[in-house]
């Protein structure tokens, strides 16, 4: 199943399900907990698509793919490395990456598959992660590097520009435990090529250990750690400039595309 | 005016003011927009007070005062030093610091001025901040010393176990501007005495210095940095253990206090 949050013209944001994959079928309630069609129904092409979850927390990994770990000159991390990125920085499908006036030069995309927490999680074993588990959608941790790498000690600020956390299509419920293949494109290149059976850290490791060290209400986002090929490491380095679109495709999930602006 | 989150038994949280330190008036509305006195008045010690505000982020700032950069070895930064703590650490006054059990060893305390901002800003300036500015209160920036320092290369986590982040007891809207005393008191010894006009950066330098990364909603909150004297930078190290009682007290605002647990 996949959940949308959407919006018409002229309306409040609202939440519904994919139906066909070119429908909306508008719902109410709480989709980590009761909720049920509202009878209204819409054709996907002419509904404005919104980030599909609003987080209380953004919690994210770093160094969790082995490729990554070894292009940032970075050793096997021996557990999770946790940031978190301000829920500010949250934008949905088409929404632009805006380059921040207080550091535009250095901004950079980072493919990830993004887990949302379903149900309250506090002490959750591996074996009883899923249960947690709402569904899945495509992030871009997009990140200052800078700030995040040479300006600042933290990679708080780097990581926390507004539209530095895009989120979406939607949230699929259902995703191959196997893994799926997961790459960014610049410009329809294809820069990040992966796959998240490759994640140091499984999702399963990720919601567990996180959930010893803090509560994880619904709603929360984990950004799992990005693959090889990011902007930064690449020879030479690219990173985004005013009209490029980056892409992020997770198989099985669908494609967030963002378009890339100069702040105004 | 002070402002308080409340709750009376069985009832659900509601916003007052404090009228004559010893009466609560029930208010109804957006302390940050219009509100209105509900009618209703509690005495202050019939209700059990709640952290006066949910951020939608915890933004916190590193060493902020000469004695306290000093005191761990580092430079006088050059520019505000951000990290972020999870939302999930709020704590109001009188609940318990729990010492987690994925790290209970090296638990500080750390007292800071709060700033709550009342109204949104983005790329405010030094001159127009106070308008952006709610009020102030007593912060207790708990923090793992171990995660922080020895085990983790970002502060993310150190700084966002559960109840890490107490706030209160209210926002007091008038604050002097020339500064207030700031101590943090340990089982009733004090242990960090400093003044606020001490900040490297300011409330007002802090605000549009923020603001000019990214947009601080209405009850964001700025935790502005602690002074000399924290139990890590001790010769013998002082460490939180259950039993213990901490306080936080500044001058103008209150004292905010909470004592100790180990996790159940």
């Amino acid at each position: 199943m996949r959940i949308v949050r959407f919006q018409l013209e002229g309306r409040e944001p609202a939440r519904g399900i994919l139906d066909n994959d070119d429908q909306v079928l508008s719902i109410l309630g709480d989709i980590c907990g009761q909720w049920a069609p509202s009878g209204e129904r819409h054709p996907l092409a002419s509904v404005r698509l919104l980030a599909p979850v609003q987080p209380p927390n953004i919690l994210a990994i770093g160094l969790n793919y082995r490729g990554h770990a070894h292009e940032t000159g970075h050793a096997i991390p021996s557990a999770p490395v946790l940031f978190i990125k301000a829920t500010t920085a949250v934008i949905g499908p088409d929404q632009p990456i805006v380059l921040p006036a207080a550091a535009p030069d250095e901004v950079d995309y980072e493919a990830e598959l993004v887990v949302v927490i379903g149900k309250k999680a506090r002490n959750v074993s591996r074996q009883d992660a899923a249960s947690h588990i709402l569904g899945y959608t495509c992030g871009n941790d997009v990140s200052a590097r800078d700030c995040q790498l040479r300006l600042d000690s933290q990679w708080a600020r780097g990581k926390s520009f507004d539209t530095f956390a895009p989120l979406g299509p939607w949230i699929e419920t259902q995703v191959e435990r196997a893994g799926s293949a997961i790459r960014a494109r610049l410009n329809g290149v294809t820069v990040q090529e992966s796959h998240t059976s490759d994640l140091i850290f499984d999702v399963a490791d990720l919601v567990s250990y996180l959930s010893h060290q803090m509560t994880l209400l619904p709603g929360t986002v984990i950004y799992t750690g990005t693959p090889s090929g990011v902007g930064h490491a690449r020879e030479p380095n690219i990173y985004l400039r005013p009209g490029d679109v980056v892409e992020i495709e997770i198989e099985g999930i669908g494609v967030l595309r963002n378009p890339v602006v100069a702040e105004s």
